[in-house]
């Protein structure tokens, strides 16, 4: 999975940042992780032809590792000349224009949206396998999982690579229980098989490997990863992590070649209540402990895949919305030091995915293996412009290296496309087109809003204009003395209104307080607004558009007064009127500023003795 | 159950009012429509005792029938009484003072939300009885149509009492159909029995019977609905009104008894998967189409008997809301005409009921009786107290009558709580002090709230202060010129803030910013505040929050400008700093006044000449 993790200033000392073997543990588990998955696409596609087919396993495999090899090599190279972080988002903005970096972009944030929901599905997976009757409330399990996740990125957690060590570690040792337990062992322990597949003996068709190639390179994703955080690692930077780079790959090959050996040695089938995965552990380690734990592990580690997508694609989303390719609103953090719309737009979208797919991984493997590869795709042939450009020594060699791995990935990208196309590729086809299309029109949304507020242009000077203030008021109060004099404090003209129903009681109300205005005698005249309606808005709103259009060269303000609440539970008993207010008049008046004044009771009788030596005003 | 009709002014008129039969047609709905539920809940007590108590179906009903007629001749008198409309809440405040209001008041919204409940699953139950294999997916059936009456009365119909005439007299008719046509079948057309009983021959214990008619006289729900509403009635109102009661009472009488006939005459034992009702309608009809049509009758029917607490207990909610009681967004109407507020509590506490109840009306019953003779007991004693201080001709009679009203009415609330404590009758024992206390508390809190406000008190005069105005800003553009404008228009002082946070390209932008500032002259400072985490409120608020601490005499304002989108549509593309700011100032600040400038893109151009032909300002 494309991991693009920006970290925050304050953690970047050189003693925290990463060794290279500390890097291959803290980065690889994205990659790592999807030995859960990968392998057992490529069976599923194979048992559609009986159990024979699932001899092509081991060679499926092996096609993947040299696609995986070349791509090793290529990120070398990546990280060499992206020492700062090379995601496929920088490469393509950087050498392949403005359109392909926004394809990476949208490619990328539809990975991040399946790589979610993959590693969730996936984590789960590992669960049920081992505790079967789970299996029935999967989509909850996976909803909750995803729920907790969301949770804790929304409280904003101070996380570090470093974190992710300890379980990286814990997955491999247990991978290599299992391969070389599985490999040492003369026969299954445990067989949890599938059903049992028709002994169909005619020819593999072609179309069937190349599908099953293209389910497999699910596996492929997240080797970027490093790429991407190369700033993390100590110094020599590059250096370690093109270590790092290379020790991944050597792992992931030797992982997913273990995996395939076991399957076609204990001749597996495909069971749609265990994972392929726990299977081979039941058969290399037996149903005891050791099968728990490593499906608990394999568990965790998904999801903390999972977790990777919530800290990468809000970023992304941060940096799109500063480029004006998205609403600002994605490059805001509010009060926590999270990117709440961003966390939040993810979670939505993935829990969508796991609803829709019924928390099933492989039906959203065709999907996701796509993106990745459009990812792939552009950071490799970024890459060869990039060679091309520098000119440097043996820029060749270097180009064709990062030439062979854009073809190849391209040459995957359109299997993947052609073979799995009605599986829910098609998917892809419309939703990347279609965000690409949304950041073109927000982005040209936001020039012509720029253009208009004529960003960069020195605007006329500022003019003091004469001010307008109406006051919403209902009762001679402290508050409303308190609104009163704010009122004439910042305006040249003042009216204070107050609504009347059609109702005896009602205008006998409104009699007494216009009484008592008059002895108050605050030198601001007081208009009734009568109304048929026990509505509080619309006579206000009406009023005010009224005097907007009668005078639009005064700045018309409009100040409602609320009492502060004196504790956080009283809320309920005030302020309400204050919100309905200010939104129905934002909705339906153009030029009004709307002032809101909180009334601090608890202060009152501290500040009584000052207000009342102050002098009367006359406005 | 009480029916609490407040109209509005406009169809007062003479014309549109109600005739005696009319009248009963529309006021009657919720009184006839509990004999969809009443006679049911008698046979299910009784058949715990076995078959043959079940013979004590119609002594029961025929006691429930004489406490109806009791009921009715009170009403009559509380009609000639109160022409202006007698609710329980109207009595009790006028006769018995506050407390016994209150405690009216919280019956009331008990059996408000109780009356929904039931009305809804009854009414479902209904739709079930008919077609069986909706019974599994009643709890979903219960919600969406309580989802459906709450979002037409949050959409606001101009409701009139007619719409329910032709329901209503559809209904009586069908139930003619089923008593009349029950009567002259020899033996049932079709029998839809229920599981059978076993042949107990011991004695019908006192309590049984107690309780039997404690929960039959749920069906006695919905009698005071007439003189709640006498205004709706054409002169002469209370005679007519009268009129309308006593044939009430001879309808719903006729109705409890047939229907206990016919179950005793058909031998008829309770089933969990049909109701009563549709029982002898199968037997009385057989299950034809007339059968279908009945039920659907009965479930519209039940379903506007719903309908009728919407209209109830918003409109006394907001009378509680101005007698300060409830808070007071009870009594605001926003946009439309309906009291957004009132409504949705009551759909909440209803959808709640009927989850708790897994949508099973019986569940229901023994919390609803209770509620509705705490209202019938409150409202006879206060007609005691009323003819007792009216001591008019033959005062003493009248209050006989009444007062023979409220012991009856006491002695089924006894029995009632007794015999139903365990089934659900202690959760009104706690709700309604809960909710008297609460509404206690509230005003206490309110009254507080006004003594510090010094309601009625004549204010210190207002006085002008001087102003200082914050501005953020994060570039030179119109919209800045438009907030620095408006600031200097009405502050004695402006400052205008920006965040940079600590990141090389932010301090670029920042630099950039300086200088055009510095070339535009706007003669206001303008601060940088540095922050270290990308977070825009924290180091805005911090600043306020100083300035407020250093001055606290001068008027704080804060100036949040803002673009108004072109089209709604584009609403995402901004707003949400000025809200988030807003939302982080009004928490964490006492006294500054939160002004939000809107800036009409639209109107850029043709604002412009005038703009510029202004002399520049000299703050």
């Amino acid at each position: 999975m494309t991991l693009m993790t920006v970290r925050t200033g304050e953690d970047r000392e050189e003693r925290h940042r990463l060794t290279a073997f500390e890097g291959l543990a803290a980065l690889s588990l994205d990659a790592l992780s999807s030995v859960a998955y990968g392998p057992q696409a490529i069976v599923i596609v194979l048992a559609a032809a009986g159990a024979a087919a699932l001899d092509y396993t081991l060679p499926v495999t092996i096609a993947i590792t040299v696609l995986l090899a070349v791509l090793v090599f290529s990120y070398r190279q990546v990280i060499a000349a992206f020492p700062g972080g090379g995601g496929a988002y920088a490469v393509a903005s950087k050498h392949l224009g403005r359109q392909a970096s926004l394809v990476a972009a949208a490619s990328l944030i539809v990975d991040y949206v399946l790589n979610a929901a993959v590693g969730v599905s996936a984590g789960v997976a590992a669960l049920w396998s081992a505790f079967p009757p789970l299996y029935g409330g999967r989509v909850w399990l996976c909803l909750a999982v995803l729920a907790l996740i969301t949770g804790v990125n929304l409280w904003g957690v101070a996380e570090s690579a470093r974190v992710f060590i300890a379980p990286t570690v814990a997955f491999i040792l247990a991978m290599a229980i299992v391969i070389l337990g599985g490999l040492f062992r003369g026969h299954p322990d445990v067989l949890l098989q599938g059903q049992p597949l028709a002994q169909v003996t005619g020819t593999v068709g072609f179309l069937l490997l190349l599908k099953a190639f293209a389910s497999g390179c699910s596996a492929l994703t997240g080797v970027e990863a490093i790429a991407n955080a190369v700033p993390e690692f100590k110094q020599p930077r590059a250096h370690r992590a093109q270590h790092t780079e290379m020790w991944l790959g050597i792992l992931l090959g030797a992982m997913l070649i273990g995996i395939s050996v076991l399957i076609r040695k204990f001749h597996l089938t495909p069971s749609a209540t265990v994972t392929t995965l726990a299977q081979l552990t039941a058969a290399a380690v037996g149903k005891n402990v050791v099968f728990y734990a490593i499906q608990l592990i394999t568990t965790i580690l998904l999801a903390l895949a999972a977790n990777t997508s919530f800290g990468g694609l809000p970023v992304l989303a941060s940096l799109l919305a500063r480029d004006n390719n998205l609403p600002h609103l994605f490059s805001l953090k509010a009060d926590r030091q999270v990117h709440r719309y961003g966390i939040s737009v993810l979670a939505v979208f993935a829990a969508i995915l796991l609803v829709v797919a019924r928390g099933d991984t492989q039906a959203l493997i065709p999907v996701f293996a796509i993106g990745v590869f459009v990812g792939f795709t552009l950071s490799q042939a970024g890459m060869v412009r990039h060679w091309h450009e520098q000119h440097g020594d043996g820029w060749l060699s270097r180009a064709v290296i990062n030439g062979l791995g854009a073809v190849l990935t391209t040459a995957a990208l359109a299997i993947e496309l052609v073979s799995k196309f009605t599986e829910g590729a098609w998917l892809v086809i419309i939703v990347i087109p279609v965000l690409v299309l949304m950041f073109d029109r927000i982005h040209a949304t936001y020039d012509r809003i720029g253009t208009l507020l004529e960003l960069g242009k020195q605007p006329p000077p500022p003019q003091r204009r004469s001010s307008m203030v109406v006051v919403p008021v209902a009762a001679v109060s402290r508050l409303t003395a308190e609104a009163i004099s704010t009122a004439v404090s910042i305006g040249d003209e003042v009216t204070a209104i107050t609504v009347c129903y059609a109702d005896p009681e009602d205008e006998a109300v409104d009699a007494r307080f216009r009484e008592q205005w008059e002895a108050w005698h605050p030198n601001v005249p007081l208009v009734t607004l009568h109304a048929e309606h026990r509505s509080l808005a619309p006579p206000i709103v009406g009023y005010l558009k009224q005097l907007e259009a009668e005078d639009p060269h005064d700045r018309l303000l409009v100040l409602i007064p609320e009492v502060r609440p004196l504790h956080w539970w009283q809320w309920i008993l005030h302020n309400q009127r204050g919100s309905v207010l200010q939104r129905a008049i934002q909705r339906d008046t153009v030029n009004i500023v709307i002032c809101r004044l909180r009334y601090q009771l608890a202060t009152v009788s501290a500040d009584q003795p000052a207000s009342i030596s102050n002098p009367p005003v006359t406005p």
